[in-house]
């Protein structure tokens, strides 16, 4: 079939809206129509060039919501008309990480996803003949895609696309970080590094999860008001501290952390994040992706004296179940999504989006294909 | 009153014998006979003068048991007779730390024992009017010593002292990071970097949880004898390695550690124990001390792809609540004490305690006061 994509064909360069080749669902495949679709950094930290595993052409996009149109052989949990959101991270419930309850880094399809490939290791997206690789296994920048079943959680149907599609990554990176990865306690002292989407998900998890202190931690002042509404309860700006800004921030919270979370990929941050970190228990959690061949350091001392450096990607959380719950999470108002996607725009004008995130003028920009 | 103890009078001199004066316990303390203690590389390593927290002239040893002798005002939980083990970490079951499941490091009296005090900022010892220092709140290199009452677990009065002494330092932080820090499940594949006196310590606690896999990295061959004794079930010469030590481990483990333990304090060591977990849930526990200053690094993908970073001190046990159990242990052939004892010394010898250490020749010696 024909559908409609944003094309990257080239390392910094905007994506061309065209027309592609879209062959149907194999065995175990599904075949979706994407309805929404956020722009997140890394699809533009992919496009940039900078991103090491970055491959071209390719169709970006991996954060949307849509509709089964047509399923392949063998597929069991999905049909024609169902309501899904794409997963980067799948959840196959079969192989040893899915088995293991510590982790939710499912690894099935790993390698052939990782190669801009299907599980079979080929492509269904194709232009003039020449293939055109899939992207974190979604490329949610067409407007139909293929992808494997252990890659859709089914939603419900009354969920609006061009809200929930943002659950497909960002919101669930922060919510998740604070109730999967971290499982903070009700009157934890919570701090987030870095006040953009993910810190601001971070904020309304903490808040969901009774914290106590919420510290938000950035740079630019103006940040505030929109975190103070997610559920901040102190602001820090360290242009504005004297001295030490991790010595702030112990005294602030009567210790340090319990738990703090790094949003931005800064390896200083991380540092600073750690160390901010209560004596004998606070935990780091890392959300921020650093550069290619950047490294974090501390002296063990703060590890031994009991303080824990972890990191999280997804949130913690495993897509086909905990999706469909953040989803009834948003719909039941625990959850605020709308005032996080600033911009909707159609999806013909991505490359507007991508200016709006390096302009910092959007939270998170969302395009439909209606 | 009067005792002998072995003074520290300078840094890197050995240590005098002589007669030292000893006032008697005050309120909430408790006087101590010692009747054994062990040696460690922490007394090593403050006697050097490399410790940036050492000061001099001071009563070194923190690794004792004995017998209550006399008891201060409000002192309750002890009495004269009373079997006991000296614990440079206390436990006061009142402070923010004790009160936190997650945290054995009782702060109550940190910043006096810190300074070589007693908690009302006095020293009990004295040399012809010159002030003596505590060391870590025991100075069990004096026969009588004078600790808070927090500062002491009862035992069994069937225990051996000069087996038993060993549970005061290193038996509880090698079995206890196992058991309280890493909380290794049974099963799970153990990987422990140095076969010293805290490794074998580490495998032995891996053994008693059960744990399958347990692998030794050391680069003395010798080392392996003891350690398969210990539980070791696979051991590692990185010299006879070819290519990397952390892709070799995770071959052999098939797929990483799911909990590694550093035991030197060699944080090129701790990086590799760090990268050699499994990814997704992968936990290095730091056990040993770092040289002043230095810092450990990796990169922060290693952390976000799932695996820990963690410490541990005094195995995370609270040392009254926990020391008594693993007499318990040892009384019950649970675990092996008499063969990492392998020198029994007068206590008039300490320094040829230490030059045993130096040497190599010693996995722990004892030195007794009969």
């Amino acid at each position: 079939m024909k559908t409609v994509a944003a094309v990257a064909y080239q390392a910094g360069k905007p994506l061309e809206i065209e027309e592609v080749d879209l062959e149907g669902p194999r065995e175990g495949e599904v075949l979706v129509e994407i309805k929404a679709t956020g722009v997140c950094h890394t699809d533009a930290y992919t496009l940039s060039g900078a991103d090491p595993e970055g491959a071209f052409p390719t169709i970006l996009g991996h954060e949307g919501a849509g509709i089964v149109q047509e399923v392949g052989p063998g597929v069991t949990s999905l049909k024609p008309g169902d309501h899904v959101i794409p997963l980067y991270t799948p959840e196959c419930r079969e192989c040893e990480y899915c088995l293991n309850p510590k982790t939710n880094l499912c690894q099935k399809i790993r390698s052939t996803q990782g190669q801009g490939m299907m599980p079979d290791g080929s492509s269904r997206f194709s232009k003039n003949g020449q293939t055109l690789l899939h992207y974190m296994g979604c490329s949610t920048f067409a407007n139909h895609t293929v992808l494997p079943e252990i890659s859709l959680a089914k939603i419900r149907s009354d969920a609006p696309f061009e809200k929930v599609c943002y659950i497909g990554c960002g919101v669930t990176t922060g919510i998740g970080a604070v109730l999967f990865t971290a499982k903070v306690e009700a009157g934890s002292n919570v701090v987030v590094f870095g006040l953009g989407g993910i810190g601001l998900n971070v904020i309304q998890g903490a808040r969901l999860v009774g914290a106590n202190m919420i510290v938000g931690v950035d740079v630019n002042p103006a940040k505030q008001e929109i975190a103070r509404q997610f559920g901040m309860t102190h602001f820090v700006n360290p242009k504005e501290i004297e001295g030490d800004v991790v010595g702030h921030i112990v005294e602030l919270t009567g210790g340090g952390a319990d738990y703090s979370f790094e949003c931005i990929g800064n390896v200083e941050l991380m540092r600073q994040a750690l160390e901010c970190c209560h004596k004998g228990w606070g935990e780091l959690i890392i959300i921020g992706v650093a550069g290619a061949g950047q490294e974090i350091a501390t002296r063990p001392f703060q590890l031994v004296t009991g303080r824990v450096w972890k990191g999280t990607a997804f949130g913690g959380a495993r897509g086909r179940t905990d999706v469909p719950r953040i989803v009834d999470w948003y719909m039941d108002n625990k959850i605020n999504i709308d005032d996080l996607i600033t911009h909707v725009l159609p999806h013909a004008q991505v490359n507007e989006a991508f200016d709006l995130m390096h302009r910092g003028e959007s939270i998170r920009s969302v395009l439909t294909y209606d």
